[in-house]
């Protein structure tokens, strides 16, 4: 049975000056798939309505609270409640309010970290596993059409065994005490109670599932040294890894909040005994191929000859070649995956694979072992420290 | 008086298989400002219908041409009739359709060319007068936060007297006869008939509105050579310029459609007396500022030091540095503005400048005299011919 | 018979404080091929002898002018004689050095432009030929090994039919008055009586070479535009023409000693029915290689896979890939190939076709066809001013 | 008292066949400082006789091996003698040969690495002190003029305090087991009996030696994994560490000869408290200077703002900007202050401190000890290995 309308979204958090929230409803909206209906944005319900009012949201649809939102949603028929709700808050909330939302049986769509620790992870995990609901996880760079085709080349066996990897993720936002200047954004993400990690959590978690997703190989090992460079600052800012992947691969991992000049310069090298190849974030179109003794071959998005090799990146395309895609297309990828995989679970049928091709409860969960594992190495005088499944 | 809605959009063309008018709608819905009520999107009124349903549109705000969407939208009353309507069909439907919209008095948005001819152009330049109608042309590249930064360094006379302009727009869609595989773009793209002109009025007059946009000088005299590479082709498919700016700067323009390897590589060097600027349209979010006797400095989308020499770049940017936005933010960039100058209106106040900064019916007709110039230059023995204001 | 010995060099210019002169020297010497043993290297002999000083040379090998030089060095026995002259004096001193020595019967390599005209140029030309002597002119940039690899993927048909060049030569370090600092370089590039023409000769002549090289097309018309940006400079400091090419195939060349932020960017674009390169001196070990409808191919010097398209590259290359290499070695390369050719006809052998690939005086009269027709279009107002061969 | 000629030099290795010994020549000629004048190039006389004549040599000074060659020089006066000899053998031969030239009292310019072991280094390093002798170490790398810039920029505290630094060196042309075909380079640097170790003694101790050079930091601990990817290879192909330098600052190197589509991608990046920096072997004459809150500043070598900061990059240039300089150019900087102070010496006078700006019998022990290092982390189970002095 076709749904003949737009799926219905909620949000908790995203409220003023926030960030990533605002993210996610452009995203959620570019493609026509997913209205946004509802939403508790703010810790503060009067800032919760001022939200509500420059979205031109109907007021009765903003509430004070998540716990609010959940009981008065549940008493709308369905098709008229929200069919899921995204959770961008801060990290230390990701965990109750998805779980409390999936408790009630709504489908959710959670910012990266997903949880806290491990424990809460698996009780994630267990919870999508027997409600049957759908849990997408915004790990939003593999989105990206040239990450997909990085995969599907890896798939392909077009590397060969996989042999090195190194993957960064280079910032410089936090090279300075600024979260002693009030900014809301370094307040929050260095603050442990509410960050949980530091540099680790916030963007070597991306780093570990981009490793992941393309080579589809998982860590078992890590040698991590965290490192505060900015005094008094109350997590790390710095992270360097050795890591061994499952398959015998080794590589290199390592974030940074204190490298000046980088922005969101994450970026990996994966080699192969075949091939090689090398994508940036910050240049999304282009991934590198190379060829032992021949030359190096720059594939741009929208073109035949990506489709031919990745209909995952072709279905994640909207322009032709040399016009440019970037963030917003990357995360509304991923929106557009998970709002096909609930529509088909709504409408009866089953999802196809290309459909299920995004970040979910599990890897939420690798994201917090990798967290674990770091932070347990980094204290360890021990070389290697194995990552848990 | 606050408009308490989004703005009505309504549009002709974009049917199924069209790429740009998809493209109009994402950009139009990115910001939550515009939402898409009504529509006549294509030639067969079955197809039309087929997109609506697509798009999940009301039915009864689906016609069968333009004409009847006119008459039918008038009988709505204001706040439920469109309060714009996107043109977005071949270029030889662009005339008519505006023009007839604007008698009617309806805001319009027009894809580029504007219009066939340069006399058609003065009658929509006198029509948007007379009914002081708000009419946008969609020359997306200037939308490009960093466009406007060059804008605005220009401005502040941070180059110095400008001397020399190169400005560029290769392509290789059409290195072959890609027509004649019945391809829908190429078709109707080579066809004299519905295009008007080729490259040059395709993409050369892009490179024309980017040069002209940036250093707010104009072109008075051309000298050209247009091509066709591909045998049996009915319209010019490469355009070679000299140019003279009304300061005295010299320039070159050129494009072409045939330059393989090439996909929307649209770049433009500007030189002054002090400073130089280069832009290129496929890694829009960087701006190369060179100094005499200095580092060369690669200006990065986002940051501080670009919100200080420009509010329309900051204006124009929805993410921090280093998360990448590309070619529909741009595009929703003249969407934006056009739509804050058109609420503007509707609630009785005046626009700001900033919001007034999209390309209009005077960017159309400048559009239009390029082109008529460039072709009688081609056809002309003598080196220099004026292209009239 | 083999020649157990290094050719014996001598110069005229390259006095204390001259640029090119030195780079000749480095040059000639790298390969050990041949060795300086004479030299006027300025107007004034008491620096020719400072000179002759560092460069640890015979002081009986030092004259005061060149005419003393052609008659002393004519009274030393073959084999302690000068085997050739390198001329690296300002412009209007090339032409009646080069033919003096030529009628003397010595051999010359030349620093361009060779002459100060075309008819000097078809002097020399008929001396070359009637004296049967070795003539090198240093256009330098030829000598790169990827712009060799870019010529041979042209005779080899790679890129099917050539349709269009786009070739430029930025500069900008005559963007100020620099000539009337007392700058001793910009002083006599800029004097009509030293230099002759300004940027069309000093580097214009560069970019027709570069593109005449690869292509092996001949420029037959030219429309051009030189402009004075500085005021009260006495050449020409900007060059922006359309040209035409023996097969129908269209150009853009254009050079400027004003572009501020550009050292010495010489690049290269050239577009088949096929495929299209890109080459910039500033990098060049990299060849961009672009098939219709494949991936960008960046090729690297020095790989097999170069060598396997192209001899002469792989001759012009003395090290392994990434380890660049540079001005100085294409510079040699040049040397090594006069050198060689020079040699063989010493030993009284045939030179094979690889050692004559290097510019010579018939290069030499294309330059100043060049620069004749370029000035001539630049004082016409027809568009199109032929050159003839 | 000044010496009017240029220095000779003698060299054992680079005969037919060998890449690096070449190498050595030109660059000790390029600037004609130094004429090679005796040599014993290969383990096999026929084979020196063989090089001799091809470098044109006096055979009485081509010896049947460097012992003999020590002993007849030995009777040749001084300033007919060789004023030093080049060592450019594989590595096991380095130390037995530059130990008994030492002992002989010849100076000495020696490939790196110096020595087998940290005992041999540690001879050397004796020896140099006790003879007085001049000792360089082809670290050539640190030749280019932007590392001297990098360098000097540290030194005048631009950076602010050293937080991180990353510096790799990634190749593949051993992504094979070339060695199993006979290939002459591969065959002995596989070999740990000539070699020593693999792929952190050929390439890793280049990376080592250019962060301690640029930085002025010295390693203190390191935390290393060695993998050998090739089945049957008797050495590590690949080098991933973790380093702690004495400041504090954290570090990542890596190398590896099996990163498909890498040729020689030397490559560091610094980080301070104020300032980053990047530098690319491949792109020797760029520096990029990144500012907190500043656009990226890309330093082009030769121009006088580098000269400004860095009188040690100027002196190490030889070409005005854009005309690149390479490889070629940095190995003779090497050679260049070696020679200055070497002739400083002869001439009874005392270098000054740019002239003894060259790797030296120090910087060959740090890399000994590197090696080592890395290797005894390699086989422990503790994270860190201390590096002694």
């Amino acid at each position: 049975m076709k749904l003949k309308r737009k799926l219905k979204m909620g949000m908790v958090g995203g409220g003023p000056g926030a960030f990533i929230g605002e993210v996610h409803r452009k995203a959620a909206r570019l493609d026509a798939k997913i209205e946004l209906v509802a939403g508790a944005f703010d810790i503060e319900p009067r800032k919760s309505q001022q939200m509500a009012r420059q979205l031109l949201l109907n007021r009765r649809r903003v509430y004070n609270n998540y716990k609010e939102m959940i009981k008065e949603e549940l008493k709308l028929p369905v098709g008229e409640r929200i069919d899921f709700v995204s959770v961008t808050t801060p990290n230390n909330w990701h965990f109750p309010i998805a779980r409390d939302f999936l408790k009630a049986g709504f489908n959710v769509m959670c910012e990266k970290p997903m949880t806290f620790n491990v424990r809460q992870a698996k009780t994630l995990q267990k919870l999508v596993k027997s409600k049957s609901l759908v849990f997408g996880l915004m790990h939003n760079y593999t989105g990206y059409p040239m990450v997909k085709l990085a995969r599907d080349l890896v798939i392909k066996k077009e590397l060969g065994e996989i042999r090195k990897i190194v993957v960064q993720y280079p910032q410089d936002w936090l090279a300075t005490p600024l979260e002693r200047t009030g900014q809301q954004q370094a307040a929050w993400r260095t603050d442990p109670k509410q960050s949980g990690a530091g540099c680790v959590g916030d963007i070597g978690s991306h780093a570990e599932n981009l490793a992941e997703y393309i080579t589809g190989l998982k860590i078992t090992h890590i040698c991590a040294e965290l490192t505060t460079f900015v005094k008094g600052r109350r997590v790390d800012d710095d992270c360097n890894c050795l890591v061994r992947f499952d398959n015998g691969a080794r590589g290199i991992l390592h974030a940074s909040q204190v490298s000046i000049g980088h922005e969101n310069d994450l970026a990996i090298w994966i080699y192969g005994a075949k091939k090689g190849l090398e994508w940036h974030q910050e240049h999304p179109n282009y991934l590198y191929v190379r060829e032992l003794g021949g030359p190096v071959q720059v594939w741009r998005r929208g073109n035949d000859y990506v489709a031919t090799k990745s209909t995952a990146a072709a279905r994640a395309t909207r322009l032709p070649p040399g016009h440019p895609e970037a963030f917003f297309e990357a995360f509304a990828n991923i929106y557009c995956n998970f709002a096909d995989t609930l529509r088909a679970k709504l409408e009866g049928s089953k999802p196809d694979k290309l459909m299920t091709d995004f970040p979910d409860v599990n890897d939420g969960l690798r994201g917090m072992l990798f967290i674990e594992t770091v932070l347990a190495s980094a204290h360890s005088r021990q070389k290697w420290t194995a990552m848990k499944r």
